[in-house]
């Protein structure tokens, strides 16, 4: 490869000003929503001690870590999530906070996956947990988060459905027919698989068990009761109007192997798509990572940008809403100067400075040319005024670039004049 | 090491909510002084080829690079600096932008070396860059911005000052002198070390140059017209008013083999620590990364977090300044709940629900409690009213926490009439 084609490793990306303002927009979305829910913001190393998501694993590493060994020896990986970070921080230091913790972490993970559209080697996750807690009010509280979460992208009820399951439901299950106890994460994973499995698969790995897949299927279709907890969270979510985004849905366990009660994933309504986020109860996890020294209920769910950007997209709504604010974004100031007197570029300098130090975003060009084609580069950048500065000063001309309406201003007290100006509506000034 | 004692990695740190409070309130200062200026964000991955930055140093690699093989027998690194990211994206898509472009990031880079006092392992910097602008106003206009990034931050005329030097004038000097071209780096580095390393070994490296120390000496107090870039830089941030900032000094050339013509530091006025910032211009980078097939002037400088904060915590005025912003963010939450009559835990939601939904930041104890001892929680969390629910609903008691003052409310109307509450101060409401 030549190096004038240097790229971005594969599954890597580049945020050129435009995919860092959607990603800023994702970001700024789960942070406002978050801040409403009065969860505050941490974060941990992007890279670890390889052990820790050993232990947190129960000594099954996943094939796709970015693992390596670090120059003092160590065996080392990059985050490929941040639940086991964590757990070990608030293993060493919850004492230090009243409980419960309800904490949220905005961060980029890594696993070596196969590139394709919708997933990468890096992504960003939207973390949200509560420790200290362990009734169903803490679940409701994280589901009505992440639904909430949805609606600020402009999502709304027929849009997206949260399915709630509970692994729970499923032990009582077990339990009931006999299942030994070391067994149960390889039924767990039957169930996981259920919907992706041949047929005959399932029903050969069930008969291990003395199973039949119809009773599975019966259970899934006939949960009353089956979930204390979900009944818990579905009053929970109806008291604040969001009853009807959640089901329940047995069929759901997730993968991971430390999830021990409610489980939910949020999926678009016409499941073309991999779960939008997806979280649950994780009461043992603190204990194992720290040996069993500090014991503390915990809940959480992620919610990752690669899916619910690509939701967007594929929804009107959303992606207006998304557009409008990309386009607040995208000019890179309110004022351009347009200096028509080059011999005037010292006090165009001072009023620059001046503007900025009262927080107002201006420009001015490096290199004058015409004024003519100072415009269309103001324009061009998205710019709402051009501040014309030419031999008249301290008088200055202030031209609407979408109305293209001139009001004339002065240099005395111009930042504080332009303050106020900038709050008003494009159109020409009222007397 | 017991598993109960997982820490974060050597010179790798956590960010429990103060720290990461502290972290976001850099992040903030920088992107709002950024943003007056008219830069644009982007970002690039934390990932790269290690033949990236072997182009950019041509040939040597840093010895601290936490560099290791990918599953698919890529030769990647974490990145140790943004910059070659950056050449390689303007490079690949300059052509979409129009020139110059002000471009800057926040982002975490990686060098393995000793930790310590004032530098880890990872570290986050702000990186201002503009591309395709040769002259010397696209270096004021840097330099600039960096003052007025250190004065967002509280320091002022005395805290510091901006040294610029200017490489030209060396390559100017070494030509008169008749040193070979291919040893301009070595006398690069000579001049690069003058104030560290040992006056004889200095002399004896000059003398290979048939050079004395005194000749550099005078050349460096006497620098007058030896930089041209430096005359026009400082009329442009006079006429800015920050004439002041900034000084010649010419035995600043910094290490980096990539810059090509205006360096600068900025330094603590007692220079008691490592320079805060620092960079310079880097006409040929981007020539480089591209085969020569893309020629785009740059110029940048760089902060990282760890040296500022450690400025600002010796510095009483930027100290009080970070303070009071941490203040207002450590509390979780402007309202929370008191829930006077456990029977109205679902009224209690749906008001929860809908003040959320409002914007405004509130929260409800999951285990309902004394309310005494509600009044306690919601006093130690910052929180600045507390909303009493209980058995008059639709009536309730907003209760100013800081005063103690009660004022009656409705929960008709109540999000709209608490959201113009929480503009007003804390004081009793005037009818």
């Amino acid at each position: 490869m030549a190096s004038s084609s240097f790229q971005a490793l594969p599954g890597f990306r580049d945020f050129p000003p435009r995919e860092c303002a959607v990603r800023n927009y994702l970001f700024e979305n789960w942070r406002e929503v978050a801040r409403t829910y009065g969860f505050v913001e941490y974060d941990t190393p992007v890279l670890e001690d390889t052990a820790l998501y050993l232990k947190k694993s129960g000594g099954e590493l996943s094939s796709q870590l970015f693992r390596f060994e670090d120059q003092g020896g160590r065996d080392v990986c990059l985050r490929p999530e941040v639940t086991a970070s964590l757990a070990r921080i608030a293993a060493r230091s919850q004492r230090e906070f009243p409980k419960p913790l309800k904490w949220f972490e905005i961060g980029q993970c890594f696993r070596y996956e196969k590139p394709q559209k919708g997933r990468g080697r890096e992504f960003y996750q939207f973390n949200v947990d509560i420790l200290g807690e362990a009734g169903p009010r803490a679940d409701a509280e994280l589901i009505a988060l992440a639904i909430d979460t949805m609606r600020a992208f402009g999502f709304d009820e027929g849009d997206f459905v949260v399915r709630v399951s509970d692994r729970q439901a499923w032990l009582d299950f077990a339990n009931e027919r006999g299942i030994d106890e070391e067994r149960i994460p390889e039924f767990l994973q039957i169930i996981d698989k259920l919907e992706r499995e041949k047929p005959e698969v399932t029903a050969e790995k069930l008969g291990t068990f003395g199973l039949a897949t119809g009773e599975i299927e019966t259970f899934i279709r006939q949960p009353e009761n089956a979930s204390l907890a979900f009944e818990a969270i579905r009053e929970d979510l109806e008291a604040r109007g969001l009853g009807a985004f959640v089901e329940l849905d047995l069929s759901i366990v997730r993968g991971l192997a430390y999830y021990t009660g409610v489980v939910f994933e949020v999926f678009d309504s016409s499941r073309s798509m991999r779960a939008v986020a997806g979280g649950g109860r994780y009461d043992t996890l603190v204990s194992t990572i720290s040996d069993g020294s500090v014991d503390l209920p915990a809940t959480g769910f992620a919610m990752g940008d690669y899916v619910i950007r690509n939701f967007i997209e594929e929804h009107t709504d959303a992606r207006m809403r998304m557009e409008v604010w990309l386009q607040r974004q995208s000019a890179a100031c309110d004022v351009v100067l347009v200096l028509a007197d080059e011999s005037k570029r010292s006090e165009a300098l001072e009023i620059l400075s001046e503007l900025r130090g009262a927080g107002i975003s201006c420009d001015m060009p490096f290199t004058t040319g015409k004024v003519g084609k100072q415009f269309q580069r103001a324009e061009q950048s998205g710019a709402r005024f051009a501040l014309v500065v030419g031999s008249e000063l301290p008088e200055m001309k202030l031209k609407v670039l979408a109305s293209r309406t001139e009001e004339p201003c002065h240099a005395l007290g111009l930042a504080e004049w332009l303050a106020e100006r900038l709050q008003q509506p494009d159109g020409p000034l009222l007397a």
